[in-house]
């Protein structure tokens, strides 16, 4: 499969195209960025670490029946991925409460939640990512009901695979945000990355956090954590 | 009835107990607050207008079969009401972008909204009254399924009967606040006040302003377009 034109450049991936045009190239970039790209940093060896627990978390799924946009990986930074049309809504799942729940809503973080709750974030940097409703994306005319169905149902069935996954090593999995797309035939497929950029992971035992907030609160060494996170999927 | 205890002291208005357990008294206020009481003024006969104009609507419901725990107005800036346990969910009913909502979703005020919506909003000030889910309500576990429910059936129900009564007048209701309570068995009962303080009001025509935003975004004089609003309810 050759690397053909980019296509896009995010903040954390490059997309390129390929000789097949249900196929993409995605290319992990060694950068971190948090507060919607407010602080930025390089990271060596970043884009590779997530390419590789991307590619874990995707297989993982894969053989729990969870189908995704995920093809296969080819380097230590790249990965194949069928091509989507992204959904932009950004989809959180939430056991324990952190971050930006548990300041809107004066929750201790690591509170663990009632019950798993769903929730919908219009991705749109130029307004921050707002917090949405059902009705919000209805009005908006982002996705159908239908869409929305299947985003809470295969948002939560990820979820029911993840956590005991998890759990078998010892983190919790506190929350983590899916994004979607439809694909050729209009399907609702999972798609995008779920790597500690995209995830709360604590360590259960000692609540180490091993995730992305090492870098938005400066808390050491990211990759450090990172390849913890990959040891324990199985990689390295 | 007497007028007995100080009960409460909220922004806009004091409640009082009565001889009777099962009702208060309301003074409403000459006070106008904004921003989680930041912008704070006084304004002489405001309380006056407010406990007319929420007179006036929790009659125009009450004619049209929804009850609220309005009993009766007794004085110029006085009215009796049911004491309820008010339920800790601001509600808001929506027809036209306005407001947080074209901020936060990137609307144009004034734009017709593809539906009526109605949102939940947590009432805490510390929190700044976040925007919330259902599945917020149920781990904050502040209301049952069935009590958001009918949150939600009486919202739009107000809705129904509010629109073309305004409409009548040639003002658009764009959009509105309500607060609902428990009464003594448990019941979700319509609660606190229905006023330009309340409510997003604008002349059909002219798309002048008649409501709090006059005070929001200094635009003039609030009892002259508080008059206004109670003239066109048949008021004064
Ligand atoms: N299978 C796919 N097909 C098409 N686009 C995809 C697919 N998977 C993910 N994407 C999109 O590719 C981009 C990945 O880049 P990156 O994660 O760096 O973006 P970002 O900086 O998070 O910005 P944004 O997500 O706001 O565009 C995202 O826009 C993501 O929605
Ligand atoms: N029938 C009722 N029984 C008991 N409390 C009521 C009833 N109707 C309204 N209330 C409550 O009375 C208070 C009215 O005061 P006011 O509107 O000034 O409060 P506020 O400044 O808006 O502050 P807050 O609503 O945050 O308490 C509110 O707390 C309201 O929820
Ligand atoms: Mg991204
Ligand atoms: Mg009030």
């Amino acid at each position: 499969m050759n690397k053909g034109e980019l296509l896009y450049e995010g903040k954390a991936k490059r997309l390129y195209a390929t000789d097949d045009a249900e196929v993409l190239f995605v290319e992990y970039k060694d950068s971190a960025t948090a507060f919607n790209g407010e602080k930025k940093q390089d990271i060596d060896g970043k884009g590779n670490l997530n390419n590789q627990i991307t590619t874990r978390i995707f297989e993982k799924l894969r053989e729990a029946g969870i189908v995704s946009h995920f093809v296969k990986r080819i380097s230590d930074n790249e990965q194949l991925v069928r091509k989507v049309d992204i959904i932009p809504i950004e989809v959180v799942v939430r056991n324990i409460a952190a971050g930006s729940l548990a300041k809107r809503l004066g929750y201790e973080e690591g509170t663990p939640l009632e019950r798993t709750i769903v929730e919908f974030y219009y991705k749109d940097d130029n307004l921050g990512d707002p917090h949405i409703t059902t009705e919000h994306i209805d009005i908006l005319g982002i996705a159908t009901a239908e869409e929305v169905d299947a985003l809470y149902k295969q948002a939560l069935a990820v979820n029911d695979v993840l956590q005991p996954i998890f759990e078998q090593v010892g983190v919790q999995l506190i929350d983590f945000k899916l994004e979607f797309g439809r694909d050729v035939d209009g399907n609702v497929l999972l798609a995008d990355e779920i790597s500690p950029d995209t995830c709360r992971l604590w360590d259960a035992k000692t609540k180490q956090k091993l995730d992305k907030d090492v870098f938005r609160r400066d808390l050491g060494s990211l990759t450090e954590v990172y390849e913890i996170i990959l040891e324990k999927l199985g990689g390295k």
